[in-house]
């Protein structure tokens, strides 16, 4: 260094315990101004601000350098700590500053393109494109220290409990998770491909036949979907698996882990044990199997109250095998004009609803454009299912029940936000259980695992697998808090044969199923315990602790939404030579 | 499951302090015996063994039951602890046996194709096919958990002293590490490709330039090159960066980290502070910069000596240029014969020597074939340089220096191995310095970056950058153990303008400079801190910790010298529709 001074604080942490010290300090000026015969800096580190002074008096040369420094300057200071004259009390050192004896300027800085404070409103590209200035954010800076917090705690609990960290590979095999796999050329074996994994999921299950008993990794997982703003190319899941476990067993350690979690890393207490509902509660509860149980708007069922009424789109949504559900912004009916109910119809129509209808309850009665479809009666049943009074807005949708769900699900959430009602500061998990095995997927006609292949029946309706499968219940559990999916297990499978049935209720040939995952069900063969586990993602839960709503906010190099890195200009072209080895080729078209 | 019993106690862990207790296990069967009208069973798993004995006085139904469990079976057992009957002193629970009262089977098992114990002698490839089953291994379960406990330790200690565990992206962009990258292709950006990291380097140096001032991560990296024993296509880094620092700074905390772990994971001392030896001592004495000292034998050069013999190999050598050094196999001259000798000449050629000369000195006098070639006073010379005496054994070679440095620097290891004077239970550790900054590619005709282009020269040297590059020294420094490079790290460039002039006197044209590395340079215009740091083979390290020899014995799934898995056959074929998402063709040929 160009400096033989040593540095004996950080910036941040001075405060009037340290009056009368001799400090040694190295960071950042973040800003110099001149008063008075006196030049100020704010010169900052990682851990905070502190003002220095250089004063004549003190020593000329140090206030003489002082003279050339700017932004963004990383200097070394040597000097005494005094009481500041005029406290403030908006920053940890705001009582005490320090005057300069000694300055090394350790190196210069241009003019930054950003801004470094968190309130520099500048475009995210650019924010992206200087990432190394953006993340001398303090926000930036305290996401990051959360994150590596967070990720302490959980080994370290994890490691108590008994779970070993095991590292998987990063080139493996293509394994169908549903989204997209990225894939590796092979240069030793022309033509072939690893592909990045979408989670570790076949090999811990594998560590559990290889009686590992308790496994878990802090990994980077990869899938190539298309991006949103909770979605990254690459992403880190907390992954664990146990084994000779029930449900209950998984439940109970991760609920303790979560609790330790938000509690030591944000001083929240998230009540244990965490409660629960079941899939099929949270759909006819909150029309979504991650709900915000934050507030309330819960959806309730007037199809058998309109099933024969004169309004045809509700009785006619019934009689097709929909139905008609609505939710009361029980209280706000007077914050909502015709024009915002207008507002909040195409919103659920984002969702495939056809319309939103509506209901008011005022002094003066009800008040709605489908009032005069409804016999009298028919209008009490309704008011008396959605608990109706006077100041209420009843919202409905009619349609086949996934774009119900799906409309009213979010709708709920969206009156909640424009009301106001989201409180950042609290924190509602849940456990969703009981969820189908399967669900159908229309666009290929056939069944597809709700999870994901490897997870249990439950061992009562194992009997429906091949006669009923959208009865099937799945040994499966989410953990959701506030709306987010933040983690998600099972119960795995852990028989050969049952496997085998599963793949084949999957649609895949018995061929097709040992090509893909022989080595799984010959695994399975040879004394497999019962196992199950659970994946959290990281990202998703950094978002919830720092309370951020995108996901680059708590990563350090993100990418943006098409998947490139504007800093280093991530992908690019390739040498000819490189693919040459590879023996792939750039398709022309 | 398949049982209502609860674990109480994992097998491994029972001894005398248990008798009296009612304790359930579950875990594998190890193997079954009949003897004497009861059954026998060794239980295993995570933790060890126990002895469970089924007798039909305490439960008939779970002898009968026993009857039909075999190796590898997956069993719960409830029952009381026992004091053994013929104690079994070669394993911790060998004072005790456990009399069965249930047995709950949990799953069965096909005769396993690998035995599950540690002298198993499978091929390693069937070995990796089964790798489930070889991870139940009780040498692969502890090399494992080792490697957890590790990383555990490595991650605490860097978390006590400041240091912010960031992670950095393994879709990223080619860095000219001097290894062949990884490509993954882009599907969003047709064409253009991601390279997976051959290390964090430039995101690690980036973060200082962020102010977070202490960085580290455990993380995977990735090279396209051709595998060793100790090589994989994917390894992993402990990697470390710290702002504000010299050498001293770097090398005093990390060896400090390298004493906490091998005292805490195999309870040895490595004594502080390590010893260090530039560069060029380490090549004149051991002939090469990473040498094991575990043992003597150490290189000594004739040059002066013999420059002018009748020995026109010798002298030859010295007159191009090269040198002739020798090594004394002190006191062990009589354990090599002629026919040992010559292969100790064969081992030499290897490393490109064109043979090996020889004295040995005797009650008899000298032997040796080139003696006559040599007067008694150049004798007398050469055997006082080589401190000589009775039962020495002299091995010379005469070479150009590359090749008389590797030649004997690899022969000194194989002598002491034939000696078997390497001693597995001894550490030795050793700090290499004072590297040059550059070496000289004789195929590409210029000059590479010994360690990566990142690398600060000494100050003192960097007006020699363009002038004298051979002669610039780096801030550069290399932990080795045992003759393992273990780590490696240097202070970095830390100016925009020495960061170019390092990449002209690399042969980049300022154009290719601002092309590959724009980002580190624009980055260096705005405030960079003096950084350094360095980077630990995980791999490595868990190969000297656990005693192994192969890289592959502390991976849970590693690949193939051809960079497969024989378990999941990645890599594989991939579908034409994944490839034309991808915009890419696989070459004919």
């Amino acid at each position: 260094m160009k400096t033989k001074l040593k540095r004996s604080h950080m910036c941040g942490v001075l405060n009037s315990s340290n009056i009368g010290e001799e400090v040694t300090l190295m960071g950042w000026v973040q800003k110099r101004r001149d008063l008075g015969g006196l030049i100020f800096a704010d010169m900052r580190d990682r851990t905070g601000f502190v003002q220095i002074i250089f004063d004549k008096e003190v020593s000329m040369e140090a206030f003489n350098q002082a003279n050339d420094i700017g932004a963004e300057y990383v200097i070394a200071v040597k000097g005494k700590v005094h009481k500041r004259q005029s406290v403030n009390p908006n920053i940890p050192t705001g009582e005490i500053e320090v005057f300069a004896e000694i300055l090394d300027v350790l190196n210069t800085s241009d003019t930054p393109p950003i801004y470094i404070k968190d309130d520099d409103d500048v475009s995210e590209n650019l924010r992206l494109k200087y990432r190394y200035l953006d993340l001398r954010k303090s926000t930036m800076q305290k996401n990051l220290i959360l994150r590596h917090k967070t990720a302490g705690i959980v080994r370290n609990f994890l490691s108590e409990e008994g779970f070993i960290e095991v590292e998987t590979p990063v080139l493996t095999k293509t394994t169908p998770e549903g989204a997209r796999d990225y894939l590796v050329p092979s240069r030793v074996n022309p033509g072939k491909f690893y592909a990045l994994p979408q989670s570790p999921q076949l090999f811990k299950q594998l560590l559990m036949v290889s009686g590992m008993d308790r496994y878990f990794q802090i990994v980077k997982c990869f899938r190539d979907e298309d991006l949103r703003a909770d979605r990254q190319p690459e992403f880190t899941q907390i992954d664990c698996e146990m084994s000779f476990v029930d449900a209950e067993d998984v439940i109970d350690i991760n609920q303790r882990l979560v609790h330790k979690v938000f509690k030591e890393v944000i001083n929240v207490e998230i009540p244990l044990p965490i409660p629960r509902t079941t899939y099929k509660e949270a759909m006819e509860r909150y029309g979504i199997d991650k709900p915000d149980i934050r507030f309330g708007f819960e959806l309730f069922d007037v199809s058998d109250l309109v099933s024969s009424s004169s309004f045809k789109v509700f009785s006619g949504a019934v009689e097709a095998g929909g139905s008609v559900r609505g939710i009361n912004v029980k209280g706000y009916g007077d914050q909502f004009s015709r024009k915002d109910i207008t507002a909040l119809e195409d919103y659920t129509k984002t969702y495939g609803a056809k319309g939103l209808a509506w209901i008011k309850v005022t002094a003066e009665g009800v008040i709605s454009p489908i009032a005069k479809f409804f016999s009298e009666e028919e209008m009490q049943g309704i008011l008396k299912r959605g608990d109706a009074a006077e100041g209420d807005l009843l919202l409905f949708v009619a349609d086949k029940n996934s774009v119900v769900y799906d409309s009213l699900g979010h709708l709920r959430g969206e009156v909640a936000k424009r009301l106001n009602l989201v409180n950042k500061d609290e924190y509602k998990a849940l456990w969703v259980t009981d969820f189908p095995l399967f669900e159908y997927d229309e666009e290929d006609d056939r069944y597809v695992a709700k999870h994901h292949p490897f997870t249990s029946p439950m061992d009562e309706d194992l009997e429906l697998l091949e006669t009923e499968p959208e009865k099937v219940r799945a040994k499966a559990y989410d953990l959701v808090i506030n709306g987010y999916e933040v983690g998600g297990g099972s119960i795995r499978i852990y028989s050969s044969d049952v496997q085998q049935r599963m793949f084949k209720a999957l649609g895949f040939s018995e061929e097709e199923a040992w090509d893909k995952f022989g080595f799984l069900l010959e695994a399975f063969k040879y004394g497999t315990p019962p196992h199950g586990g659970i994946a959290f993602g990281l990202d998703r839960l950094m978002m919830l602790l720092t309370k951020e709503e995108n996901i680059r906010q708590v990563i350090a190099f993100p990418k943006t939404q098409n998947a490139s890195c504007p800093m280093t200009n991530a992908p690019s072209v390739a040498d000819e030579k490189q693919l040459k080895e590879l023996s792939i080729e750039v398709s022309k078209s």
